[in-house]
């Protein structure tokens, strides 16, 4: 075993790492030390520079050439990813995130409140020669159940449970399984945990199972982000050799588990008492969760391993920290998770007479329309660019991001998150930033920067500091390396612009395949609902201006928050809206775009940006 | 950790051993090394006895003093249980048990087949774009199933295993569940093994489930018997402190596993292709199998904590070698088991027109009378006289034991196991015993040992060399010392004649008992099964001669093997027996001798013998 010390701002922290691994793997192992590296530790994002202060300094990698300067090199900063660890090592990081906004918030549970865990006193008749029936058989008799499931340890422990109780005890039921036997009577003490797993975050919901009452929230960034900022890094990484998978596993395993420990230990519960964790996320993550192979659902075509809601005991989950039962939404597709699902099941999309649209941009773009006849869902690989992935100077949602901008006074102006320094830009800020550019005629609508002539020829010498050109052509300036967070340049390059449009063109391509499938067209939507954290910090507005939402769509467009976080802690209240989420999930029809002839051409025509 | 060498016999074998725990359950770690010690560590039955060559030797005991002769505790021998290890210690233990006697045999299985576990070979449709379910919904459609359970392992490798097999794949199943998924066709290779737990011995049977062919059978000793000799010992021991029943549940569990496992690998069978293992036994050997608390069984009113069957995934069990299901047939009661439940289905007396009797007398002594339209059963804490224990020369069916006997031309005869020299006296031998020396006239009908002047008076100087006086009181002498294995007498003392008369009163007054409880007389017995490996091994004359079995009933008395492992195997082959198993543990009547008085008049009336 090597130990890496790592200091982290004024932090010092320390990993143990076994020989073989890489030095970024090492890192993602402490706690609450985040590194973006969108790439899974391939090498092909340049986002985990470390500088080596002690242990060997190796020659540079072509990954290092490419991404750090000959500067930054000569001060000993090398990619974490390409590092392999055989020997203890002395490392500081920079670019720590912290204060990460997550998104936690959402409309509220309004159904009827009809916990998926009930808990009944009873007092059972004291057994005697005339009444030898088992502890087991008592038990069941009182409760005028026939068939139900008891796991291995609640036998094992139930003669010295009702022994002690002296046959007055609490049942703890979920579904057709009895998931504990307490003495006395507990019947108030009765809370739940759900959790949207998504793939850049975390948000944690501590339910009042007896009263309906969301008690608090707790957000994190998913621990697993080190190894790939999208699904498709995570699954390669899983299939790098054995054990990855279960890597991954063990990281999503422990993190929901310390989340509910957390949500308990802060809200003075007893995590014996919480009794069950309902999980929404998308295919991947519930597949990296359970620790099934996902390999499938990285290529063509595209198959997931299971798409089916799963109720298990926690004790098959290595090393979860919780007794309790753990259950998971269904899915629809490989492409279209659990998430979705919830999605609608929140927005009751699948109960109105009028069309909507829900759209949710996460780190994919799921996209989903109908009504309660029927309803159409389809998939886009387009959320990384708005997430910050992929983007140069792009950023999740971290103090320091860029997150609005507008052109007043012939000036860019920008706000920050936390109002700090720029460091980089995120998904608001970007779709802020490519609207005011557009609507100001820098950018034309095929996506090309003007030239500093262009813009000398049209607007004199106005937004020529917002302009700057070298080697890698033209880019927009946001903020000048002097004023930075980071003393370098925050800019959005040609290059971004180009992501943006493959981005936003998925989108809208998506939307009108799913309403060519279902034959309607855009002006019979009645309402749009735009999920998730994205869809609740951006401009709609601006997302409208880049041609993202129909810009006909304006005013029917809603922001629902998490509505992923919503249908899960839903389906945690009431088991109506469980058997929901499973007839959700078997009815949606999923249309596959990568085969899709109509989808191919809308998504080349919707390249383009409107025209102002 | 302490180091405890120990050797018998030519061996050698080391135990490792935390501090505090005693000799004798360090001792008890070493494989395929059984010591007798039916107190279960209580320092009352004295037979742990073993030398200290090296280690600390501590003052003698109460109990060595009860039990080991000066001359002995001199030669630095003390009991194993009442020396706690706190360091490495060299001993010498002698009485292993080898060439141990276990009744596997059976009727055999006669029922018409069809196993708990199928198997389906399949070729799935290949995923396309057009054909984009989940591995699990193509496996699922394709077996036309609609709910089945499936285990979290084989979720997590169903998408490996179908890519690898390229879609062709054998299925298999057990009830609802399916529990294993294999490339290609493997439908032939199907096994699983039948095992019947007694509390001294355990019979494993390894079965072909596609034939319904019954292989090959292993035996072995219950290696909890270190523990205690009957189930009462047992669950004493299990209460003794935390990890108590644990330590008993992983003893069952790693021989039930090692049994498995030998018999697969005698045969030439991958543990992979067995995937059911069928229990049958006492309620406790259950109870402790499954690691469920066992002490209510122990006590007024004898409440077991289940009785129902348990199907259990192995993988809940720590440690069992096999992937597999674990099925554990129903109870009746505390101390009516599955293994009755077992000798029910396989004699078939919940079918028979005629009422029949079965009698098992294993370690305890359990009776079922009845037909089809009724069974009554009882239990009476009869068995450990008839294995040895509680008889001061008595032993298991091992080498040496003293198994028949019978007076030719006014001399004892009498034949041994394995025909060694005489140690002791195993079941079948005291029976012989008591009805000779009764028929003979040197027992009265009261069960007095005659004296001396009684004997002389009545046959001169015949049999005087069979009788010795000494301050324990009259005894018959069975082998002299210098004729022995052990240089030490063998001899069945007036005290073992009591021990057999409670023990033959027992089940005599439990018959009569359930006869009386189903308004039954002797004379409408139509057949009486004698199961277990005692009921094997006796002369059923010399039970009848003693009382043990009515008299008027000999003729209509056939042993019929052991008949808990064909109830198990029978299970295994056929699931309509395992559903007329849970028919029979459900509709059988329990009758409590405990409290009943008829029992207990007749108890008090059973005791006397026959008067010759």
């Amino acid at each position: 075993m090597n130990t890496i010390k790592i200091r982290h701002g004024d932090n010092i922290s320390f990993a143990e790492a076994e020989d073989g691994i890489s030095l970024l793997e090492a890192v993602s192992r402490v706690k609450d030390l985040h590194i973006d590296a969108s790439c899974g530790g391939k090498g092909t994002c340049g986002m985990c520079k470390v500088k080596i202060l002690k242990g060997e300094l190796p020659e540079p990698s072509p990954a290092d050439t490419k991404f750090l300067g000959r500067k930054e090199i000569d001060a000993n900063y090398r990619l974490a990813c390409m590092i392999p660890v055989n020997e203890n090592f002395d490392i500081m990081v920079n670019g720590i995130n912290e204060g990460f906004k997550i998104l936690t918030s959402h409309s509220g549970f309004t159904g009827k409140l009809n916990s998926i865990v009930k808990k009944k006193y009873i007092i059972l008749p004291a057994p005697s020669l005339e009444d030898q029936r088992s502890d087991l058989s008592r038990l069941l008799d009182s409760l005028t159940v026939s068939s139900i499931h008891v796991a291995l340890p609640l036998r094992q422990s139930l003669p010295s449970i009702l022994r002690y109780a002296e046959y007055s005890v609490t049942a703890v039921f979920s579904e057709d399984t009895l998931i504990a036997v307490e003495p006395g009577n507990t019947e108030d003490l009765n809370y739940g945990v759900a959790i949207d797993i998504g793939t850049t975050t975390i948000a944690a919901y501590l339910l009042n199972m007896e009263t309906g009452e969301i008690l608090d929230t707790l957000s994190d960034l998913n621990s697993q982000k080190v190894f790939g900022a999208d699904v498709i890094s995570r699954i390669e990484f899983s299939m790098q050799g054995q054990n990855k998978l279960s890597t991954l596993q063990e990281k999503i395993i422990s993190q929901v588990g310390e989340l509910s420990v957390s949500l308990s230990e802060k809200n003075g519960i007893c995590t014996e008492n919480i009794y069950s964790v309902v999980i929404a996320g998308n295919t991947t993550m519930i597949h990296l969760f359970f620790g099934v192979d996902p390999s499938g659902i990285a290529v063509a075509p595209f198959i997931p391993g299971f798409l089916g809601e799963i109720s298990i005991y926690s004790g098959e989950l290595k090393d979860f920290p919780l007794n309790c039962t753990v259950y998971s939404l269904p899915s629809i597709s490989g492409y279209v998770g659990a998430d979705i699902v919830s999605g609608i099941l929140a927005t009751k999309m699948d109960e109105r007479e009028e069309l909507s649209l829900l759209i949710d941009i996460g780190t994919n773009g799921e996209i989903v329309f109908g009504n309660k006849e029927k309803l159409y869902c389809c998939s886009t690989a387009a959320g990384p660019a708005f997430e910050g992935a992929h983007i140069s100077c792009g950023l999740g949602g971290i103090n320091g991001a860029v997150d609005s901008a507008l052109i007043e006074d012939d000036q860019l102006i920008y706000t920050t998150i936390g109002g700090k320094k720029a460091v980089g830009i995120c998904g608001s800020g970007i779709i802020d930033l490519v609207s005011v550019f557009l609507k100001e005629g820098l950018l034309d609508f095929t996506g090309r920067i003007l030239d500093e002539e262009e813009v000398r020829d049209q607007f004199s010498t106005k937004f020529l500091n917002n302009l700057r050109i070298d080697n890698n052509g033209p880019a927009f300036l946001v903020v000048k390396a002097s004023e930075s967070g980071n003393g370098r340049d925050v800019v959005f390059t040609q290059q971004d612009i180009r992501e943006v449009q493959l981005a936003k063109a998925a989108i809208s391509a998506g939307i009108l395949t799913v309403l060519n499938k279902a034959g309607r067209s855009l002006n019979e939507i009645d309402h749009v609902f735009i999920a998730g954290g994205f869809g609740s910090y951006i401009s709609k507005k601006s997302a409208a201006n880049i041609g993202l939402i129909p810009a006909e769509l304006l005013d029917k467009t809603e922001s629902v928050g998490n509505t992923a976080g919503l249908g899960a802690l839903s389906c945690a209240l009431s088991q109506e809206n469980l058997n929901v989420a499973k007839k959700i999930a078997e009815i949606t029809e999923y249309v596959e775009l990568s085969s899709d002839s109509f989808f191919n051409m809308k998504y080349m025509e919707e390249m383009v940006f409107p025209e102002y």
